[in-house]
């Protein structure tokens, strides 16, 4: 039990190493470069930096898993594995990128791999994957439920030798990042196929395509989250060649289902650090504060609130890594119970333990000061994206219901 | 039971009419003027504009009890009285300025009624009570406990005919604002005085006072609260004459402490107001919606959701009405039983009803296209304004432990 | 505000003193008797004195409102003047049958009272009234959803001069009661009719007529709520006489209907009662006992617990009194959504107060020493007596989201 | 990860088909005689018999660890392998006794195999292995917060060759079990001795000896947890030879110790198992019954309040089993964060979990027809036993903050 690789061992000791050598020491950088930039989406200077460094440490492309190992330069890490260091990334939102980890590219990069022609591989995927490049994953419309994949109404329509896309998308995660060059839209190109899952197609657009409008950032309670943002977009007359179609006509259903699992994962895997970090600087501020001539550290209801974090991220942790070992070892879609477990409990769990360390920071915790707020808003964002929390526990729901109500 | 006045039920009338004629249809231009500013703390033209209409048509100052009755146009409205209007005005978070109504600056012109000399009145509060200027209070301080207000460590030292003051201030809502002329700004001035009540004073500091720095805007959860903002501030041998002191050298905690009870009602009306309006725009969301073919509103969940924040919505409003009646009638001193426990109830369940009614909303329901994020933001932070709910909570426990104790 | 009648004040003040002086310095005594009684569901001694007391003191009847006055000899209490008075009585679970005012017998009166004949009341109401003889009411079944009264199944058929019944009840209150002579039982007496709602009767059998079978009684949680308890029964070919109908074939529904209101009112009065005594309780309990050195009353969390408590305590009484003043001005019908919203609020708050104030006792506060353990299962249940919460969040909910999906 | 020994693996296949076979066959049976038996608290035939079965399967004292395989017919089982075990006893309440796996005997029979004399295991533990009788621990009392084990009071005075006892204890399970023949005591021995945890000592009192006064019995939550049941016990003047001193004089604490961290996570996992079957009971609940033309299985929050449950059950689950699993590598003491981890964060959620499948349940669910009352009721108490959750919380909590306030 809990018994990581050694390469996973050996991983987390270096990877930590990097954060504190690195890391830590330039947030203040990296907040005032993106607080001083006169574009919020470009590139920030110490992440660049960073990547570099990361690379020569071999700290690189750590998501791949061992069955597309044949793209980057290890052995391949499972999800079980690869829990630690997610939480590990975690701990600062933005390092992911520094490591070539961040979403929604690691998702776009798993689906090039498993579904890209040689050429769209020579094209998009090798810059990604040397993180020369990032990539967008446009699948929610504003006007749909598109927690149901089946519902996206954005027309995919053939015209001679070109694909011609129309419609609307939004939460478009990096589409505001001035590194973002190519986009997987997710469109209807077949609406009347009485089969509702192959009415779907996945065709990839370059950034600059005309017609292709980026119409404004979103932000979620409050934070644009930049440098990637969230954007709306507008597909008017958009027009890409047939080659840039992703598997095949009718097979956008099929894609999208292949990349769920793991994402959702990574989220709660660095949802667990956040709320670990979360709970390291709770402790460190009551031993440095006094109200009412007593350390807050010696407050009981101070203590109680440490306790119950500490449970609940020890919960949270336990249930993600059984959630990957389980997809580890059956698939993420024999393993969608524990999935579905872990994306509804672990975002609002998060949620409640940076909420109480927030609290015992007084009114500046609720501030820039510390990583808690954005964390905050980000345990709060993961329980829409992906899905609405809701959507997942009727599937769940369901499933559970099917499993015990018969036992025969 | 909940029979408001004439007056009280004359005034939500016209106050819900001036709402749909005025506020509501100008939501989005309010917005468009913030984000194209070039300053975003500067005022705002439409509530400019707005502010004229909400004279003319007497609904100035409505803040002001039957006991300063005499510094307005009308006899006085009382806690108890005001309640639905301050929650009328809390549906459009920005709103209450347009009725001269907002935080911190209620407060303010009522400490200078109540303590201000007649030079003070007309230099400060007769344009306060005029709309033209703002004003900021200087209490919390970044390095100690300021729930306390005896901890407040800014000096203040008599030097011939002048104070000059020296520390640190944070989170002084309005500081950042361009319209903000005057700071009222506690500090101790005999800290080595026997009695810990009588070392403050308070004492009034003009923008533009050589040594008050204005260091940087502060966020909460995200949001900069513009154009009023919360400022960190530092004051550097900040030189002001004798005669700006309030009340009188030493009374700086009686001065804080006349001031607390309706402010802090206020701000609970207000998010009763909010979270109403949430509710609605959630009633309105899940008809238009449809998910596994059926609209929203028919699902059961959705249901309990809309049901528990309607009782919930209910409970804080008929808890902060009960508190306003008895600090009419007895004082806020006498009813701080009622006012902690509405302190400690109201934001905290405000902020899981406006938290259920953005989940409704999807992904969307975070964004900027509602006024949920921003008020779900709101009922975050005055878990920590005027004091952590921890404060209040050991000050209340003590209270009702002592009354049930020892029934005799 | 909060302005209760001149009478109900006098009540109030006479009732708490019956109470002082009577009620609990018998709590131990009923206890003692209830659990040496060869028989739990025998009448209990010390209530059958009390209710002489009771009655002498003028504390008798109390529930009736002001229209049916013509039947007690006060001039009748509506339901907001009535709220204080269940709310004293509820802080002593066995003790309002002291006073007459019982469930359900209070609603079994009220029926009695509206839809009875001369003959019936005379036979039955008059002995109801004088707390002679106790009375069930038989609505729920075992097989069926009961939560909605047009669901029951058990058949009320005609045969010549007399009505044939047969079916299944459980959870019928009092029916283990020796002193019940009565049961007002509502079944399908036409349930091919078109109408839904003309289905059903309701007809009276006196205890002790063949065929009307006590199968077991049962445990909520643990507790039998001996003497009254609940039961299951079983009718098989139970007959009474033509005159046995209450109001008319076909009204059973009419009659289901006009009880609920008030009856539910009454529970959320009453926990309101036991939660402050609990609450009480847990004040007396902190300041004897020390941890760790201190007395528990000083222990923040302590405080915090007790706050919290005294907060919800309020927002729960608020809102009963509300929603029956509600009631008392436009009925039960219109007050619906009121009455809904405390149904659905006050038990589950209450069974979380009393939780907190049993824990703050140590495992002490599970048993039978103090009455917090009873309160607390009685909290529980009534989240599913007239009905689990569901149903009435689901109609709730749909009526809150007419009113406001739609302005106009 | 999740890899139980092949001995666990067998185990449980073993186990649950014994449970198949004759637990959940005589669920009733158990009930019957127990509701029947003149005398609750004796042995209920069934148990006696099933006893005899269990030991033929070999499935007989399966909570001895390999430290201390000697004392039994299997070659030891670990606590994490332990785990599933517990947990399949626990979804029927009574059944561990079949295995001879029921608290207090377990830890009593553990503190005989590591502190008894050889005389002393003769005399007791060799009965007690062979479930020929039961023991009790009589460690709390009404008196003093027991939670600290230093604070009791009975006292223990040397009187030429015997220990001569007085005081009170309560909360001692089993005592009122007819079965029940030894009493472990702890008492003290040397109140004045400066070390505070040298002032204890444990001596047997054997059931019958003068002077040792069972009070009455104890209800938590309306549930006398016959026939082993929660007894109030007075000692005056009880004596006991010397040789009836465990360990020693003044080891009473260090016992104490000793004995503490298994039980707890028994309780625990037995907890995990109680709230799954209540799971269970509610998946096949819902697809039985029909409310509003549906099955309960479609309605949303039925199948989010089934998808939130096992969710917590895994959590649950995943938490205990790392408790054990570093109780197993570490020892109790080291790993008495992760035991407390649990401790507090088990009995809540599982009270929640069982909770919301009693709902489910309509008003059924709260009686004795299935298991989940008294499973409640077994969870509720789980947060006293043992020391309330906010003397664990006080202990994690501390140590917690000292882990992380200095990293260094």
């Amino acid at each position: 039990m809990f018994e990581f690789s050694e390469q996973s061992r050996d991983l987390q000791v270096r990877l930590q190493a990097f954060m504190d050598d690195y890391i830590h020491p330039n947030e203040h950088t990296f907040a005032e470069q993106l607080a001083g930039a006169s574009n919020r989406f470009a590139p920030v200077p110490i992440v660049e930096e960073l990547k570099l460094k990361a690379r020569e440490a071999g700290l690189w492309n750590l998501f791949i898993p061992p069955s597309l190992a044949a793209f980057c330069d290890h052995e391949g890490i499972g999800n079980f594995d690869y829990a630690p260091l997610a939480e590990i990334m975690g701990r600062v939102l933005w390092s992911p990128e520094v490591f070539n980890c961040n979403a929604p590219d690691t998702g776009n990069m798993e689906v090039f791999m498993k579904y890209g022609t040689e050429a769209q591989q020579e094209r998009w995927l090798r810059p990604l994957l040397d993180g020369e490049i990032r990539s967008a994953y446009a699948m929610t419309e504003p006007q749909v439920a598109s927690s149901d994949a089946t519902n996206v109404e954005l027309s995919i329509e053939r015209d001679g030798d070109e694909w011609v896309l129309n419609g609307r998308k939004w939460f478009i995660t990096g589409a505001m990042y001035e590194r973002t060059a190519i986009f997987i839209v997710m469109g209807k190109s077949d609406p009347d196929n009485a089969n509702r899952h192959q009415q779907q197609s996945q065709v990839l657009v370059p950034r600059g395509t005309p017609g292709l409008e980026i119409v404004r950032p979103l932000t979620t309670l409050g934070y644009d989250d930049a440098p990637h943002g969230h954007a709306e977009l507008r597909f008017t007359d958009v027009r890409v060649p047939l080659e840039n179609i992703l598997l095949g006509e009718g097979r956008g259903f099929e894609i999208a289902q292949g990349r769920l699992g793991p994402g959702r994962m990574h989220h709660c895997m660095r949802l667990v650090g956040a709320a670990q970090r979360s709970l390291e600087l709770a402790c460190q501020r009551v031993t440095r504060r006094e109200t009412f001539g007593r350390p807050l550290a010696k407050h009981q209801s101070i203590r109680e609130s440490i306790a119950q974090s500490f449970a609940e991220i020890e919960m949270m942790r336990m249930l993600v890594l059984k959630a990957c070992k389980r997809m580890d070892e059956v698939g993420a879609q024999a393993a969608r119970d524990m999935i579905a477990a872990a994306k509804i409990a672990v975002p609002l769990m998060a949620q409640t333990v940076i909420d109480r360390c927030m609290q015992v920071h007084g009114a500046g915790g609720l501030t820039e000061d510390y990583m808690m707020a954005e964390a905050f808003s980000y345990a709060r964002w993961c329980r829409q994206a992906d899905g609405p929390d809701e959507v997942h526990m009727m599937a769940l729901g369901k499933q559970v219901i099917e499993r015990y109500s018969d036992p025969d």
